[in-house]
């Protein structure tokens, strides 16, 4: 499939005419073809006008209808075959292996979601029946169903380049509720972007679905992105990536004359909590596999575990040894872009001049211009404390920190202090459990997902899923954006009082037409 | 019972010592006893940190527990009798009836949130068991439930000094969640306040939970209200009120280091669609439900049908004319307090002075100081379009607007320029169907309830209500804050990944011990 370096507006592809971008081969530093003009305002309102467009259609789209359209979106990903695979390693720098393992994840992910679209789960279907005979006043019928909130605005990472872009979780999650997409691709990967656009583009002319559904822009998130936050005809948006970049999508949100919802997934250090026991008995399988955490895809997951906390003593000695060892022997790898690198590259020295922190380990250099050599620091349970920059400033790489407490009351101290997470992990033996239960109601509080015994990376995309957290992690806690689960950020509820039975949806007729499992009365039925 | 005029933080009874605030009779002009002092940055401070150290306990407590706890209020203030009746109607010029009816309502709220927490619908529990068998990778064990989100301010509205007032929706919703509350107390009605706030004191006490479950504090919305929001502590706002109030506190809640939901209802003016065939068939029975809609409790309802739209012709004439006849014969009636007064009396006069608005009839002038003389107004579809200020500035009180369309097709164009709304009401007979079905999809996107033949004054407490809508009706409309899904605002999911069963909560665990209703891989259980 030849690359046109063009927007995807509705089912045409447009030339752009503002700042112009080429994806970087990060692994050479090398420019890739084709160049991709960036949108105007004009071509903002033109996809935002045709997302409108097709609401009201879309919208109402029957469960079938939708549920197929989201996996005709996945066979045409699967149809781009190779050229997929290669266009992506080219312009992130992650290997094929990989990226053949995200593409699966990608269309799991929108089958998962055409099934949960089939199940209507997320109808969240109550009825409360008339009670004419009611003292002292009778009750009408009251009905109530969830409905799509609107076009929505969808801005992925670079760290993903197909399961959190351009038909990612977000859209999936969208698509799904039933509002139109409209899409800012990340300018890291514009060909990936491109070739998925297209696939998104061809499923929704096969489905025969108005065009407005899908539309990719591509430009700047100054420029095109900020303009997209600002049309009136959006109704939410959906963010992955910095804490700054969520930031200022989200003030252009509220400052609207609607102001709009914004779930911004920003920023996390995923702390991992080492329990004594399981330290002592295996704390070099754990130094194992947090190395092994710690370095896959060159530590660029929001998952990536960048706080290790345990008690001082010999079995965290030891850790730290294992640990040290592990990391100076893995590999360098090549980061996504040129930018995550200089950042990775400040952050790193940031910790090696800080006064109050020692470098435990360093990993490989490499060869490559842009390649991540993973470093492990260590400090003290009060300096961590003393310093609230040292949890503050994400390193976004193959980058943690180490904080020897003094004692097991220290390391909920350090988890009381801590801001809201993604993820918050446990490594714990039987004999820990007790220990954990007195940390557990603080990393509840503090994170969308507790873990134990395992690594925070790698995000089961299922029902019960949380990838969310209380600020900074995301902007909004209520919310998930991996899972079945996702699908709540875009919808809202309406209730129908009184309605002749003729004008109900048909989620909400009786007789039950569609199946849905609902709450009769405030009982559960089906 | 004596009122003391005291702040109720925690179990304490404690004097405030900034400006002090008395209720004034708005029948008579005259200042209530006792005296008000406004709370101090401390006493806030002292709240929210009892709220906090409150929090760990009542956000576990049982489901049982927390059921039993919540009809202890109920029961609380069912035992002050008539004193709070009395003082109610001292402090807003209500009628016994309506005070009554309203105690009713709170009661009967509170004893729906109990039977809410013990079904456990809101935990919203998903189990998604481990795969080890599963290729490429085997998933581990995931399950999600639903927790308390932290610390919750409250603020009510004047015009419901119970059902939305210190033990009204918010308060009752919150504590069903598990999240404690601290009530800034409405200063139009503090005598009432102390009442109900020393009843939920007792349930507290006689539960034997953390005094810091509830607090009630008095003062200005300007001190007291904005240190309660920008409190580190407080993790969500429940707010009924004005535009520029709900506003004003999440301008604040977005400030914070830590941003935090606000949950503000806050205008509509509920639109009223007069279809062709009902207005001809039964347009005298309209104008009858209209007016008593229109004019109950003086029109302070944040439901009032404030606008009207219908086709001009015969029908609508009579319409008019039926209207106006019983509207001039309705009776004055007593404003909550002299600001509300004074803001419908300048509402009424703007439109009065409106060079493409005219009167078509006025209710009674009445004796007292602060009696609402109910309005109707009338304008053309067109001079409607031309003017937003006709629908951006609600008129609260007795007093409506009737827009004369020329075509059936100018009701959807009205319905197209609304701006949100927390109801919108279509008036229909048999034969006007397929235009309800026209506008339908464009009401379902304005409003947050859809009612036909009814009117939108008198808003059920049930499981399929939804009391919210698209901005500016509410700051959020993916929420409703009247009807059992209320709970779900002061509620975010969590995740637990393979933890070990002694460490799971008690709604997560196999077997199910709170049989509960669950999502079993995807799919719905029980």
């Amino acid at each position: 499939m030849t690359l046109e370096g063009k927007l995807l507006i509705g089912q045409e592809a447009v030339s752009g005419n503002s700042t112009a971008i080429n994806a970087v081969d990060p692994s050479t530093g090398k420019t890739l073809d084709p160049t991709y003009a960036g949108g105007s305002k004009a071509n903002v309102e033109r996809a935002c006008e045709l997302a409108e467009a097709a609401f009201s259609t879309y919208r109402e789209t029957s469960l079938e209808a939708r549920a197929a359209f989201i996996e005709a979106i996945a066979s045409e990903i699967e149809a781009i075959g190779d050229d997929l695979i290669e266009r992506a390693m080219a312009e992130t720098g992650l290997p094929r292996a990989r990226l053949e393992g995200e593409r699966g994840r990608t269309c799991g992910q929108l089958r998962l979601f055409a099934s949960v679209v089939r199940a209507g789960e997320w109808l969240d279907v109550r009825l409360d029946p008339a009670l004419p005979d009611r003292q002292p006043m009778p009750r009408v019928d009251l009905r109530q169903r969830h409905v799509a909130l609107g076009p929505v605005a969808v801005f992925g990472p670079s760290n993903f380049p197909l399961a959190f872009s351009v038909a990612g979780g977000d859209t999936a999650s969208a698509l799904a509720a039933g509002c139109p997409v409209v899409v800012k691709a990340h300018s890291a990967h514009p060909g990936t972007s491109e070739l998925v656009g297209r696939a998104v583009q061809a499923a929704v002319a096969k489905c025969q679905l108005p065009e407005g559904v899908f539309s990719l822009l591509f430009g700047s998130g100054r420029e095109v992105g900020a303009a997209l936050v600002a049309d009136p005809r959006i109704q939410a948006v959906g963010f992955t990536g910095s804490r700054s970049g969520g930031t200022a999508l989200i003030e252009i949100a509220q400052n609207r004359a609607q102001p709009i919802p914004v779930y911004a997934e920003m920023s996390s250090i995923n702390p991992v909590f080492l329990l004594p026991e399981a330290l002592q008995a295996r704390g070099k399988a754990i130094a194992e596999g947090f190395v092994g955490s710690l370095t896959m895809g060159a530590g660029q997951f929001c998952t990536n575990p960048g706080l290790i906390i345990g008690v001082k003593g010999e079995a965290l000695d030891a850790f730290l040894k294992a640990t040290g060892e592990a990391l100076k022997a893995s590999a360098a790898q090549t980061m996504l872009t040129p930018t995550t690198h200089r950042a990775y590259q400040e952050g790193v020295e940031r910790l090696s001049n800080h006064a109050k922190v020692r470098e435990v380990a360093r990993g490989q250099a490499g060869d490559g211009p842009h390649d991540c050599q993973a470093a492990l620091f260590a400090t003290s349970a009060a300096d961590f404390i003393a310093d609230a920059s040292l949890q503050h400033e994400e390193v976004f790489g193959a980058c943690s920190l180490v904080v020897e407490c003094t004692t097991l009351e220290d390391l909920r101290r350090i988890a009381e202090r801590l801001e809201g997470q993604l993820t918050a992990t446990l490594q714990l033996d039987d004999g820990d459990v007790e220990a954990a239960r007195t940390l557990l109601p603080v990393l509840e509080r503090k994170a969308g997902r507790v873990l134990a015994n395992g690594w925070p990376t790698g995000v089961e995309v299922c029902h019960a899923m949380v990838h969310g957290g209380p600020f900074p992690a995301t902007s909004d806690a209520r919310s998930t954006s991996v899972g079945s689960a996702a699908i709540q950020r875009f919808l809202r509820p309406v209730c129908y009082q009184n309605l002749p039975a003729g004008l109900l949806p048909e989620a909400l007729q009786d007789g039950n037409p569609l199946n849905l499992s609902r709450l009769y009365g405030g009982k559960r039925e089906g």
